[in-house]
């Protein structure tokens, strides 16, 4: 065995170590932050006398070259270099010496990479919020083709009432507004800079806090050092903020699918955006939305991860909180491009309105209805009136028809109070116009709540 | 086996199905919320005319006695009635007879489940809030009497810089502070009531939910009917914050149990917040800091459970998401025992400043210090700064002694430029003191930071 | 504030830890286990002489009527016990005096709770193991009735190729005969007995584990006291068993969900085991199986709890492992009334063959065994066959008939060389006959693979 | 707002739709599995005679050419292959021509990278195993150097009982020892071959299923194809295998961090296996067991992904069920690199005995010995002798030694009956040694344990 074994430890120990400590690899993304973040702290010091005003031009221009060089490709990233904090020092160092040492002054690594991982948190999460409105926005354009669209609400996946495919597309712009609000909160909440909190304790350097903070974007100074660099808060929050979007959005994905079934057939994808078969050319799979769909699992599994790490770690900052980017960046990313797939997939989706109409007319989606009618209008108690729509249901499923169908003499053959004016209330379009509580399926609300949408984000 | 088996199945499948899908165990929770919502909702029928004055008055009446039965222990929970809200509109119906049934016009099951889980989780917010706040102050009365106390600031549980126990606490009371601002930001969101929207498609009764919504004390009604009867993103963001927070928790219950070591012993639990030992006087263990931080995995699977049910469901109601409850009241449950058994820990915990500050001799603490003192006073190079400290931190070791006790004499030796000044700056208060800026150690600094915390409290 | 919250300190110190320690609400389901254990271990002491003969017999006589007065409900348990070993302990010490104190002798509360969980945990795995060879004896014997009925084979949830029901249900059976092996597989590996590892050392009593062991049908005696007072593994793996068998539950309920809809209806829940609407007789909501899909996510947190709470925690017990049992009482007695209710649902499903069977002509089931017959006995290239079936299906959507209906005539019409013995490959039962390969859907197959688990059953 | 999005889609549908789509950029891991797989595909098709011998030849001749390309870093992986299937056979079919493309008769792309994850996954499943057993070893081989080296045990990190630190070292060693036995099984219960299941439903093709999963080392052929194309459990047991075996060495690492620490001093990392600070020599930085502890979470995260991605997929092959494989290779590769660099670290650990031996006399571990002496041979009842050990223990405390240290005179003083017997008992060693049952610490027993291991390692 330990012959079998031995093969594998061909690398040194000091390989092994760098491979299995080194962030490099997936804290190079913080490469931007990391230089912003740096040529506000060089702008303070030399502000506050702590660096000289030559200094600091010489390291924000080797800054700005550093980032250069990265953008363009030419930057070596190496292992031994361990994180990209340590990797943007050694080569502002490589190009202008011994001055480049001096960017370290009154701060830490610990501080540093708060604040970088802070800011592009900041950044992806509104960057995220733009991706949702745009995706809003494509929905509403959906939505204002479709408020007279009949289409079956379902409860249990059983034809429930009629509604319309606006009012459908309407209760996904709210989800994806909350998710917009969320991300907008944790913003807000979480603009608070680590700069200058150093190692964990301050630092004796006179430096500016609020300068830093204000040169960065954030609102204020956050409050105590030790906290700084051991709260990965921020963190979480965007990992459950993409997780509940991925709630919305496996829904939306199922009912794609569900919808794109043979059964169905209420929509149709694009063939940019499903795979086909050469041998079926009517086959279209919805993969794009089972990935959608697939991609809650993912999400969630990067939330729980970070919950994990984080428990029970003493203060103040552990080498465990490296675990805390790659889920992260992984979240965001797979955030990105499902928004971006996703609203490319429904400008491009076919809908079947003549399928979604049809459909309604499974169910006897009326019946309650002609409950309401018998309550309303023949003054009939509500059990009684229960029961003769039920003999109403079972006579049409008799004659084959759904109760919308159903002609008057065969509802006065059951009771003789029903009259003419019960039929206009049977009529499935009828029926979904009825409903005008606020918030409800009739065309005319459906259109307040676009109206409400469309002002919302007017006012944003 | 057929027959091992057949012994299990003595009950009738109605028995079963009923102990599979009732609710009632567990939605009982929520009488409060269900009476509160009724009552609401019967006072805005009969002010829109679809109740009568006499049956919404009757109807309130029997209402507020149900409450009372339940609350005196008199009220039958019975698994038949499947939910609390079946439970209590029989016995409404039982007390005044049929009137009881109009109670139930215009709003469906979907849309009460959905105000009274939604009232329960802004009002279970509010109190933990509350508690959260009061865990502050007690944190912060221990704090102002230990800006002083010295505690050796670590990273990687190793001994790193001196601070005070004080600003130690304050890094908690940051925590808590986010706490407190997630759950009220949550509040905020959520205040919008889902009272009126029926079963998914809103109602054709003339009601009047901006009405409902303000006897309830919500913002204002939900936009989209579909989506309220679908929606529990307000269930997932308690779910999360208490996630959050129980990270928070777990981490001070890590230290306090580390603090309460033997080797440690910087801490001492009262006997009312351990067990003891009746052979073992000294042995004191810390259960109830091991069970806070237990509970972080209860409350993330609780987190992770409605995460899952919630994914890839299609609208509108599916029987899934009656998994949303349990997993949310073990969390609130879990968040309110535990706020108030830590915060009892807390005002009850013996702290030995003796042993804290002992411990900062331990690790050459003021290391950097000497490092800072070779650079800026005596011009030496940073590198070469690093190096004789090296030394003078070995020379410490072979005198047993920690740096912060070395003498001049010695530390002449090792480089003549180094002068008397130096001594000062080894200390360990000093150095605690020296770490002024914005958010540092400086017990000044420190005092600063109660002086934020006390103004923030003051202005809830 | 603080007034505010003085109204909720009104229970005392002790009656508040004692709510937040005490495991006696839940762990009281263990009385069993726990009589179990202390009658072999009194049985070993007076083996061995650590016990006298009488105080043997008397401890095992109050064991038993303690027993007796739980399960008839006599037995009181008080909150003071803290736990259900100290419930017991002190009844039979008020029962036979102090004699019953000696039954704690060369044991500790570490170990018992250990061997009282770990009986559980196996005979749990046991009795679970029993009711998934009882679904599946149901699944094969409504399997015997199907297997010449066709339904649609799907991928992507759109249809692909003509399988057999029986076939469908075979892959169900499969899933479940992996879950049972691994439950068995477990019951097997953790065959171990805790009993006499005492605190976390052992004991200098002279104590024989291997007779405890054999008393209480363990394979043998754990290897080392500190593992074993330390693990939980065992109560992990029953937990994983759980979450994967309801990876495979879920998809069936998701399966027969769909398979309800009005879209599908390819099967009928029967009344008792579905929810009904009285004015919508034709309505059966799907409860039972949406109920069995949501529990995956409940079954999923308590497994990612108690991977949370044994993360990183140092031997040996700590209280963090109390959070242990009432995450595994809900997976088990979850999985048990899911299971059960599974079983009656499968056993009370009406089957729509005419449904499933006219499903198969929608979307060219048989196109591909139009290709492989062109490749196959027309010679013709894999890509140009491809190009012919396309133009076939073609025509097929333009007659507006299944591919399978198609004549001859029109196929000549589009390759000369097509002769008339494609038409029986067309036929979706010949198709459906055609797999013949080991595990494939032909009848016959099929046949053989309902064999191969009638073997295995009996084999058990 | 739209104007900023615009930039945003640069890349066409298509290219987008690659990015999301394709698996090339992970599942090239699986290149050689694949072509394992297809070579035994191909052989068993030549014997079948459903591939001609040259055929077959050409084939098998042109995938080892691709491996070696694959092999040497020749081979270009195109996004627009999609897959790592695609990329081999249009690679083949590059080199030998439409020869290539007769591969893939009687098989889909379903069943093979069902075939290649499986054999993946067995196959690290043994090399995962293989590791452990050599970490083992060197548990081993320090346990042999301490089975008298004392070290406190601890309950609730107090200290309890005095053990040995081999001991300690076996309870480790029982750990991965089930981890061991967990790989295995799952390996066992999974060695069904799912080749020639093809989409879903089998082939019509006479091809030799037992053939190729004997060319494949596994068992036997899978039963049912539908559940073949479907099933993903065994990449669910890898990654819960992987979970708990990171339970135990996130507690292993627990351990080292906080035996590193200066209160305890128990052990001392190589510089290799930790990192230090230039300007503080004496501090090292556990960062290797905490990066060891953290990673725990990201497996846990891997597996609540894969399960949550599964939860209610209806059959056969979803496209979702690509997001199977990229948690599984981050959890295999981070235990493949966890393993080697836990056991580097063992290797190279500088156990301090001294400090062990001397924390045991910190807490009065023998108390419970000064206990069972006054009940064993002084006749004294229980509780008394209880009250008589507390009076020693606060004796020893006033003297400032640990009970194993007191006189015998000041035993006298508080109970005239002890004898000068007691004081070999109340020795630290002695009462280590006395704990001689089965599993227990005592260094013969703690010997047996080492010596049971090492048959067992022996008869693998």
């Amino acid at each position: 065995m330990s012959k079998m074994w031995s093969g594998r430890f061909k690398e040194s120990a000091s390989e092994l170590l760098d491979r299995f400590n080194a962030s490099i690899p997936f804290d190079q993304k913080l490469y931007k932050e990391d230089i912003t973040g740096s040529i506000a702290h060089a702008t303070m010091l030399a502000e506050n006398g702590i660096l000289s005003e030559s200094d600091a031009k010489q390291i924000i221009q080797a800054l700005t070259t550093v980032k250069e060089e990265i953008e363009s490709g030419e930057f070596e990233f190496k292992i031994s270099d361990e994180d990209i904090h340590m990797a943007i020092e050694s080569r502002i160092t490589a190009i202008i010496g011994d001055v480049g040492k001096r960017l370290h002054t009154a701060r830490s690594r610990n501080d540093q990479v708060a604040t970088d991982f802070r800011l592009y948190v900041q950044n992806k999460s509104q960057s995220l919020s733009e991706q949702i409105l745009y995706l809003q926005k494509v929905l509403l354009e959906l939505a204002k083709k479709h408020t007279e669209t009949l289409i079956p609400g379902m409860t249990h996946l059983q034809h429930a009432q009629p509604t319309n495919f606006a009012y459908h597309l309407l209760a996904y712009i709210s989800m994806f507004k909350r998710d917009y609000e969320r991300l907008q909160s944790s913003i807000e909440r979480n603009s608070t800079s680590p700069l200058g909190c150093a190692a964990l304790a301050g630092t004796p350097h006179n430096i500016n806090r609020d300068r830093t903070s204000e040169l960065l974007g954030f609102r204020e100074p956050t409050l105590n050092c030790l906290d700084t660099v051991s709260d990965r808060d921020f963190a979480l929050e965007i990992l459950f903020n993409i997780s509940t979007l991925f709630v919305h959005i496996s829904r939306f994905a199922e009912e794609l699918i569900i919808w794109s079934s043979y059964e169905f057939q209420f929509v149709k994808f694009s063939d940019a955006y499903s795979t086909g078969s050469s041998i079926m050319p009517q086959k279209k799979n919805p993969d794009v939305a089972e990935l959608l769909r697939a991609k809650s699992g993912r999400v969630n599994g990067n939330l729980i991860s970070l919950l994990t790490v984080m428990k029970g770690l003493p203060l103040a900052y552990n080498k465990d909180m490296q675990e805390d980017k790659e889920g992260v960046f992984d979240s965001v990313e797979t955030a990105e491009v499902s928004l971006e797939i996703l609203t490319k997939s429904i400008e491009t989706l076919t809908v079947n309105v003549d399928k979604m109409e049809k459909a309604c007319k499974i169910g006897h989606l009326t019946a309650t209805d002609l409950a309401d009618y018998l309550v309303k209008y023949c003054n009939i108690p509500f059990r009684e009136a229960h029961f003769i729509t039920g003999e109403a249901v079972a006579r049409a499923d008799e004659l084959n028809i759904d109760l919308s169908e159903i002609e008057l003499s065969e509802l006065q053959k059951i009771d003789s109070r029903i009259e003419a004016d019960v039929l206009p209330l049977l009529s499935l379009r009828n029926s979904m116009n009825s409903r005008i509580s606020k918030g409800g399926t009739a065309t005319a609300e459906t259109k307040n709540q676009i109206k409400y949408v469309e002002n919302w984000l007017e006012s944003l």
